[in-house]
């Protein structure tokens, strides 16, 4: 079974790798651009009896390891 | 407009990253986990005419800056 986790930073936390790439964005000439924010993503492939029995296996290692849930949120979908 | 752009390793290339991850996993007991790799995600917010205005600018932003075309593949996705 493949999935893809999404991390991203909860709102009102700073994201200061956000705000450079948002200048440097702007001194490449681009403009119109408002907010960038940077998150990860991670492709895992395992196996699992079900696809309720995937989900909770992701979402513990969420918990445990991939996202650091005081400052992030994250988000698992089910590729195949 | 709000879109996300999804930046992944190509196939074939290495990634040390996701592989510590897969023996993290390992180590805390989760078994079952094939491989695991590691990309980045970015949130953007901008102001665009129209759908396909935004996609050029952000496929063009995509290969300038957001992602190493050599060894990185990007993918996006207008949100709203």
């Amino acid at each position: 079974m493949k999935a893809r986790v999404t991390v991203t930073l909860k709102n009102g936390v700073l994201d200061p790798q956000g705000k450079a790439i948002e200048g440097a964005l702007g001194s490449l000439g681009f403009d119109g651009v408002g907010s960038v924010r940077q998150g990860k993503v991670f492709d895992v492939e395992l196996t699992a009896g079900s696809e309720g029995e995937a989900q909770d296996k992701l979402k513990s290692m969420c918990e445990q390891l991939l996202a650091n849930t005081v400052i992030e949120d994250y988000a698992i979908t089910l590729v195949e």
